[in-house]
């Protein structure tokens, strides 16, 4: 049978209500983005796959959730918090406290689709204001009964699981409007469980809805944009795709209001203060183990789509690529939005997963461009109009002092078109027992080459293992390696093998994590990565905030023991 | 007599070795710059002096050092002290204790002319390196003996002052040095006590000095820059006055190691990373009460003169000054490096002061500039060139926009050619009796003329008192508002209505301070600016840095309590 005849069965069905799938499918019900032929190709070609293969599903999650444990809270426990945010918010049934104790990490995934239930929650609370949280923390700091925030549920690190039980806060139930536009000061305060394409159509509608006179954009745009919330972009340390330009989300925030055991508290509205050490960024990334976050003020930008200019260049060798991504990003001209660089697996991959002509990769060929040594680099430039331009100018001027060629804006924005549905692609790939995850990294430019080489070959030394690696958030002084890895390979064999990378990462001098942060998978790894002093400090805080652990308790950050069975635990 | 005819008896001379004098003076002892005439003539017409009054001077702080004071160490103490860093590292005489105790304060300067020595240090240490420094920290620590950093000497809050006795622990005078430039990277490993001068020209010779390919430049030269040291920019969050498109000393460190009673540590070289909050950002602005900033590593930028370029405008109002500065913060064009407004008084003082041709005055008024209306903008672009040329235009355009009228690049120009030398006045002004201080804060662009007019309308009820008001940092969330305040005053009723001015300040928003920093002069003020919530977290890292509390200890940064007699204390 003829490879490009042949199609597998894919998943068109919404997962069936209350099924285990359900939790685990990511995005929404309805929405599937399937492998096209060329993935497909790939696959079996690298995994020595038939189309047999390619027939059979497993660990479809179809079954029905079915916990059978009774909540650990007493019921005049459970009567109390519906006494605060009346008993329609209060959720016990086995499908919710599944649902709001999982989020999107590869492995929890995998167990989910097997009918696996790790730690849940006791119960799921969704407050409907920052006076309902106040009193719930208050309650469960009294009572000692863990909370666990849980918004967007997009962590890919075990971020929202509730390891030690109690209740999961679900903060994007209600707690989800943009507030005010302060248009003088150019910022926006929103609650924390704010979608992100609500928050950035409300600013693009700045006039109609908040009487502007101008549009705004919010500037982050994480691929997980559709599912995820802006409190959860701060709490993690996320990074939009056009970072470069607009900056992560630690750099996009202004002021915050927190709701903690030690008390609650709004940090003040300044652009700059010299008010000794800054509470304001202390509260950025600590993934709920201070408080919840109850109200944020962003900083928001002009919105000017029509300035955008894509771009795409082939570089000859990865060094080049490299060597011309520093040199833009520290020549003081101004900076892209977007900017990616790949890799020359990836690159390779990528030609041939989302097509290019024929006789463009002989012209590349012929041109000198070989196959896994040329590196694709695209992004765009936003800002002013002239701005913009000039940026880009600059860029195409260095690329190809560099010895790239210019591929024209269409890979850039074929990129864009797909850019938040990748993640789409994993239950079709997992439905054939296809793993396919990321590990993530910072680096500084002087160690980007050593970090990257020495991951690849550990990844690389497992046969029928993908590996593609991009950079994708710049900086005057480095960047990060985005590591995804696609292997035929069983759960256990992959626990290991995720361990043996992040191991590597941190062995070549890697930050644990770019933008993705920490949670319970990582925080095995931060006393060795950060050292003693500095988890000390981390420790001192979390002790000051919430001196009996009841957030986010069980490991979060590495703050705390992790329950025994934690996979990416080193034990 | 004709006042053009007159010129005051200015001190041309060095002051006397050992002298109080020889302390207080700012700056090198052979320098000076004595009020221009046009100076004297506005301080005779607005205190309604004569040219009698510019005759006696007085509290010249001419008398010698003499301190009588036993030092509350112990000899073996001492001793100690000695055997880590050996016997010339470490002084006891009078003027040494006086010295490395005192800094820029206003109210110290004129206690100092008088002969008045308030809480000086024990003993002074002079520390070789940071294992010299380790072991004082370990030793003083376990002694109980508090240790006072003192670098550049330039603060203006009481940042230098040994409240509670013990060691003051000079960092400029050894530890001092660039020690490595990391070109890939663009970041420079240095030692605190580095000053300003000495970092600048090892970046500009980067390539005969590191073997670099270009040259470089650190980005901040805030007014002290000559007297004032890399370390104490980052621990009392300094501004350097290109901070609009360099940065404030908040953002362009990259990381920091740090010598603490908790132990001794290295924050990671990372562009951006997600592993909780971030360490690095906890010790900036800690202002000596953590510990012991030992090395830290800048970002650098490209050093590239040649592109500069100086504007200058005259705006009809201080309103249009600034909606146009605001729209040019906010229009995502890039930013310009130097970047004032001045407010009708500053601009009105400063034409009369710094001299403009007169046909240029009447050809403004002509054109409807009025006096006391019109409003002074000056700065100047830098980076790549086509960048800045882009910058420059653009404000130009907005600036005509808003009704200003181009003053070409002369005023900038001229600006910067004194950018440093303005403190050196303050000794001729002190000398004949006359008050110059200045007081400064954050605030949001929805918030500035609250601010300024409150804060203006205090100063300005108190006859015969000039107060100059320019913004001088900007940011597309707002700005910084910088108040000088001269006047011929008493030290006792200055204090008094200084607190005022800072109570204003607090009342109507503005940040407690903007990049001067906290010291113990606007530490009483800490608690109901932050917050009790917010203090709480300092106090809490307080505690777990220092829980002996002998770091900088007496009050710095409103963290403990500040002795009795301390001026600016609420008491």
């Amino acid at each position: 049978m003829k490879t490009k005849n042949f199609r597998p069965d894919w998943t068109e069905q919404a997962p069936p209500a209350g099924s285990f799938r359900s939790i685990a499918k990511y995005g929404h019900p309805d929405r599937f983005k399937h492998p096209s032929d060329a993935w497909v190709r790939m696959m079996k070609d690298e995994f020595h796959l038939t189309d047999a293969d390619f027939s059979k599903k497993f660990d479809e999650g179809h079954a029905q959730v079915a916990l059978n444990r009774a909540p650990a809270l007493k019921p005049e426990q459970i009567e109390a918090l519906e006494a605060v945010v009346g008993r329609e918010n209060v959720s016990r049934d086995d499908y919710s406290r599944v649902k709001y104790s999982s989020a999107k990490t590869a492995e929890e995934i995998l167990e989910l689709r097997r009918g696996i239930i790790r730690e849940v929650a006791d119960v799921v609370v969704h407050p409907r204001d920052k006076q309902d949280v106040r009193k719930i923390v208050e309650y469960c700091d009294a009572q000692r009964v863990p909370v666990t925030v849980f918004s967007g549920g997009s962590s890919c690190n075990f971020g929202c699981r509730p390891c030690r039980g109690g209740v999961s806060l679900v903060m994007s139930t209600h707690m989800n409007k943009v507030l005010e536009v302060n248009e003088l000061n150019q910022t926006a305060r929103v609650q924390p469980g704010l979608f992100g394409p609500a928050y950035e159509d409300a600013l693009n509608r700045a006039p109609e809805l908040f009487h502007c006179r101008q549009r705004y954009t919010c500037g982050h745009f994480p691929q997980s944009f559709e599912y995820s919330t802006v409190g959860g972009w701060v709490l993690t340390l996320g990074s939009g795709q056009a970072s470069t330009y607009y900056g992560d989300a630690y750099d996009i925030v202004f002021s915050q209001e927190f709701v903690t055991p030690a008390g609650s508290f709004k940090t003040l509205d300044y652009p700059a203060t010299a008010t000794g050490p800054k509470v304001n960024d202390i509260m950025k990334g600590s993934e709920g183990v201070f408080g919840v976050l109850v109200e944020v003020t962003m900083k928001i930008f002009r919105y000017q789509p029509e300035n955008r200019r894509f771009f795409s260049f082939m570089y000859p060798t990865w060094e080049s690529a490299v060597d011309a991504s520093r040199e833009i990003m520290q020549s003081e001209f101004g900076r892209p939005a977007i900017y990616r660089i790949s890799d020359p697996e990836e690159t390779e991959r990528g030609l041939a997963l989302y097509g290019m002509p024929g006789f463009v990769d002989s012209f590349l060929a012929f041109r000198g461009f070989k196959p896994m040594r040329r590196c694709l680099c695209l992004g765009n430039v936003e800002g002013d109009r002239d701005y913009a331009r000039l940026v880009a100018r600059k860029i195409r001027r260095i690329a190809r002092k560099h010895g790239a060629m210019s591929l024209t804006g269409y890979a850039g924005r074929k990129w864009e078109h797909t850019r938040y549905t990748e993640p789409y692609m994993r239950e079709d790939l997992n439905d054939f027992g296809i793993l396919i995850d990321t590990l993530e990294a910072g680096v500084t430019w002087d160690n980007l080459h050593r970090l990257h080489q020495n991951v690849r070959a550990f990844v690389k030394s497992r046969p029928g293992t993908i590996c593609m690696t991009h950079a994708s958030h710049f900086y005057p002084q480095g960047t990060n390696l985005y590591f995804i890895f696609i292997a035929r390979m069983g759960l256990d064999e992959y626990v290991a093998f995720q361990k043996g990378i992040i191991d590597k990462i941190v062995e070549y001098g890697g930050s644990l994590s770019h933008h993705h942060g920490v949670g319970r998978l990582l925080a095995p790894w931060m006393g060795s990565h950060l050292g003693r002093e500095q988890m000390a400090v981390l420790r001192a805080l979390k002790r000051h905030f919430d001196p009996h652990n009841v957030m986010n308790p069980g490991g979060q950050l590495g703050l705390d023991e992790i329950p025994a069975r934690r996979a990416g635990s080193k034990e």
